[in-house]
């Protein structure tokens, strides 16, 4: 990475009415993070780790959204929106501070790839003062043409103003723009709101910068890179191609993926290689697996850690702090929430277990329920290893069980059961012979009657 | 919307063999309405509202699919299959009603759309006789051929009767048609069975109206529209082409829609604005929910309300009746049946909740169940608010438990519990020291003589 | 099928090192059944069940994958990776042993269609000596050109010797080859390494075989069926392609799915005519579906029988020796395992059935939970027909409940129940006036001490 300094000035005062949304528009999620976080983490590793954050409505969301993955930032607000050279400069005081390099994205480009903005700082160490990002849409009615002349970008030219050959060119204006720090301000300071909507445009840069006779280039980026956001339609299709990266990059990294399309990842899933993932899985942040782990169709994993040779699922919800030991087993319509599961032991049916450690080997019968919650406290379970709970048991926190005991089917454990006991807390089996045939008589008499009524 | 009036005749007598199925073509559902439904909601939102059933086997079924959705509705049998002409006659008595105009429609095309139907009777409205709705296939091959001249439709020519020029003719007969009422028998009954098949072709009266003066014309609607339904195959294809509209309308009004290819929806479901869908969701009929709830994936739900910023799931069922206010949260492996849940009251997980009433601020706990079926009569739970009900309790109904009752975890409760009381109902437990040791070793025991004998 | 002798050599020795896996590539499973498996299956379907299965590493585990599928397999190890001839010669004994066809195929190509197979010993019958399979990708730039005059194939030149007019040929190589079996080592031990990689190329027997005046034909396969795995992203794409196939074929024989790219089946499922299949269920090896059923959304089956309209689901988990009869009902959050359900029973919400019966028209209610495993032995749990099982009922198995029983809810089961009696077993209910107010009084006192600490 190359030593120069770098500011990046985020532009995330859009209102996004489109959305049709309470919320900011840049904080709606791709992956579980909001859109202008994934855009601040791809321009810190692209070494832009100072943040100049431009914004207007729902300001502090937007900064606390961004400072969640990068903590350098300051914030600069838009009071009106008279384009984008305008929003730029909003930012003065941070550009002001003298930067090498200066990086200018929009909040809600959310699949900006760092190599792309790697490359536009790598044309300014080489001399550039513009670097303008461009991409090669299927289609390119109706974006900007970026006018090149001997290696050099001479004019972005709208469509509507476009002449017949420049329709012609398919290389367009994706909005992205590096500059190099000195002689910034200056030349954002000679755009002026001449034209039809009376706005500041950045893109007028290009001319300024030609005609102060500074080096003005273009350089190719992903057509995915520059892919705004601007109805929940977009968010979706910005999404799955998100995902679609994700599941990609997994499966070449050795991960066996049945059927990628139905599995979400979150933007922090970490998942080691020669781990399956069956069809249908979802995940919430925080989760990390590791090598050997099988996960079942149907499981929904959330703050949890699979440690190796695990088995989730199907039906499986591991919650915040869920945490299971190699060769661990958690089977369908199972529960965990702060929980230690040792190394092979099982929780293998309808189970809850929440705020609970369960030691190496020990067996947790279907129906079992950690009462972790008597409506005021949450209190901890703790049972050992090798321990036996049979079906059907409410253990009721806060509780110890001991390394090899037994609970039988049925109980509710209230009290502490040491090592090596058994423990119980039934009621007696009752049976009257023939009852069942009064008992039917008697409930058809009632129904009768009621129907009669 | 016009004042005329408009009789629409719904062709549905097609036998359908390649759906190899017992049920009539017509009646398989997409988004959990029968195709045939759809049909009747399309021609009744363009207002024509009067619906002549031309129908075959099965019809009586098919006539009450329609009455599920259209009130007045005629069947008419067509005894023998002889031609669409002839289907379409099998209708007399209601055309010779006397209405303004006739819609034409199949009752296998279920994605046709009101939009087209509006524009064919705008057609009638400025003078037209007869009304084509034609579309353009991305490869027309196969597909009969408008033949248009001066804005007028001449003729209908088959793709084995094309010239090489009419081949190249990319609009193609979509089937569907209007036609002026007065006069549409006389045109209807001109057409014969002078051809190879020995059939009465409707598409016959293009050529019968301009030999008599008439105005024919075409209109063009989407491709879609026109797709009718023969296979199962067909039938998964316009049930994904019904989600893909659905889903989008429904993001571009404002709803969140992490992976939309995973959400099914019903025909009849209501999501408001701002409401969050994660990926996986399944809905049957009859659902609703307001602004700001979210929906977590693996959600099944069926004839349930749900209030603003309500939560559901991950892994809820819903079934009809389930009705959850305000803030109210169901949880993971939660099944609520005919219940309502009160403002922020909590049913957290492994839980069944059936025939019940749930208060403001209640917290059910984990393996809850109502035990409301007693084998013969189906009996209520009432639960008040700010109770607290333990983990692993069974509410044997009928029951009423009050306001700011608690019930201790895993207890049995048959009896109506006062408000501010406290009830429990479980064994006492029981310890034996060192008895798991004696346990092992007798079950081992035991183990080894069976492999001896 | 003819009466002509074949063998089929599968090439299953490459690395593989793309895949990242300790698992042989030829292992890694498409719909639950290794890709090796797949391949033995095809040759078998096309007469060639003698297997000559040419291995590197782990051999032991690749015979056995074919052997579950094929019995006679006889296994060459290839010492050395000296090219595709030196493979096939790998297994001279069993070509030696004097086959009328030896079909060369590879253990990575799953998709391979039977149908395929028989054309290439169609030709082989009719006289030819070498046929070669050829297929017609989308773009043939990169892949071998096939070369034909007069019906007869002359050459396979490779994409970098191939000159401009050979380039635009379309036909490929697609590597797989039926020899006949007379000759075919004469042919094969032509073969030399002089070339530029030093390997013995099978496709040199195509210039070898014309130049000793042999027929060498080529024909044209299906792409997909050429499809070879390299990496788990073309593990993916061919399992998708796999289960596009299927669930066509299904849907066309009379199976409804509603959203087939939900669903996903194992090699071995089977479905009857007219069962609907909600979107997201998941298929394990061994499972059959009668006609009339349906299977609700988010349900794992594996290894299960299910009867004419039984119903299954939301949320069903039924595990391998679950058997539903007619019209049995396993509704949402239940896992069954080892257990037959008779004819009309419902096992409605949350419930775990292990080693058990049920019989005919029997109600398991919400929450029941067979206690089958007391850590050391797994007991059965008989319960007759009639018989009524109340909601959160444990029932300790080994237990027999009779017909036409009745199990209080709430009950923990451990002594048989005879037919007709009612059996009950939990404690009585208690109740304290009041004690809610002071239970939550303590409570806060306790939470607001703890806070001073």
């Amino acid at each position: 990475m190359t030593s120069r300094t770098c500011l990046s000035v985020i532009l995330a005062a859009g209102e996004g009415t489109r959305m049709k949304s309470a919320l900011p528009k840049v904080l709606h999620p791709i992956a579980r993070l909001p859109i202008v976080a994934h855009v601040a983490k791809a321009v810190h590793s692209a070494g832009g780790s100072d943040i100049a954050l431009v914004v207007g409505r729902g300001a502090d969301a937007v900064r606390d959204a961004v400072k969640s993955v990068v903590s350098n930032v300051t914030v600069h607000e838009q009071k009106e929106r008279l384009g984008t050279a305008h929003a730029v400069l909003a930012a003065r005081d941070a550009i002001a501070r003298g930067y090498d390099d200066i990086l200018v994205v929009f909040g809600d480009t959310p699949l900006i790839e760092t190599a792309a903005l790697d490359q536009a700082r790598a044309r300014l160490a080489d001399g550039a003062d513009v670097v303008v990002m461009g991409f090669r849409p299927a289609n390119p009615a109706g974006y900007g043409r970026l006018v090149e002349k001997n290696g050099k970008l001479i004019a972005i030219r709208e469509d509507k103003d476009a002449s017949e050959s420049e329709k012609k060119i398919g290389f367009c204006n994706g909005g992205l723009m590096a500059l190099r720090g000195a002689g910034a301000l200056q030349l954002l300071d000679k755009v002026t709101n001449a034209n039809a909507k009376g706005e500041y445009y950045l893109t007028d840069v290009v001319e300024i910068g030609n005609a102060m006779g500074k080096s003005v280039v273009a350089i190719e980026i992903a057509v995915d890179s520059v892919i705004g956001i601007n109805t929940r339609v977009e968010l979706a299709e910005a999404e799955a191609i998100w995902q679609t990266r994700r599941r990609r990059a997994m499966m070449l990294a050795g991960v066996s993926i049945q059927a990628p399309e139905t599995v979400f990842f979150a933007h922090d899933t970490l998942v080691e290689a020669d781990v399956s993932l069956e069809p249908n899985i979802v995940f919430g942040q925080g989760v990390s697996i590791a090598s050997g782990a099988v996960i079942h169709s149907f499981s929904y994993l959330e703050g949890a850690r699979i440690g190796p040779k695990a088995e989730v699922g199907p039906f499986a919800r591991l919650r915040p702090g869920a945490d299971l030991a190699e060769k661990a087993k958690v089977g369908n319509f199972v529960e965990v929430k702060n929980a230690k599961i040792g190394m092979g032991a099982k929780v293998g049916h309808l189970t809850y277990l929440g705020d609970a450690t369960v030691g190496a080997g020990t067996n947790i019968g279907a129906g079992t329920i950690t009462c972790n919650y008597d409506g005021y406290n949450k209190a901890l379970t703790e049972i050992g290893a090798g321990t036996f709970i049979g079906s059907n048991t409410s253990l009721v926190a806060p509780l110890s069980v001991g390394d090899n005991a037994y609970v039988a089917s049925g109980s509710v454990i209230t009290q502490n059961v040491p090592a090596d006991a058994l423990a119980f807390g039934r009621a007696h089996q009752v049976v009257k012979e023939g009852r069942a045939v009064e008992l039917r008589a008697r409930y058809a008499a009632q129904k009768n009657a009621k129907k009669a009524e």
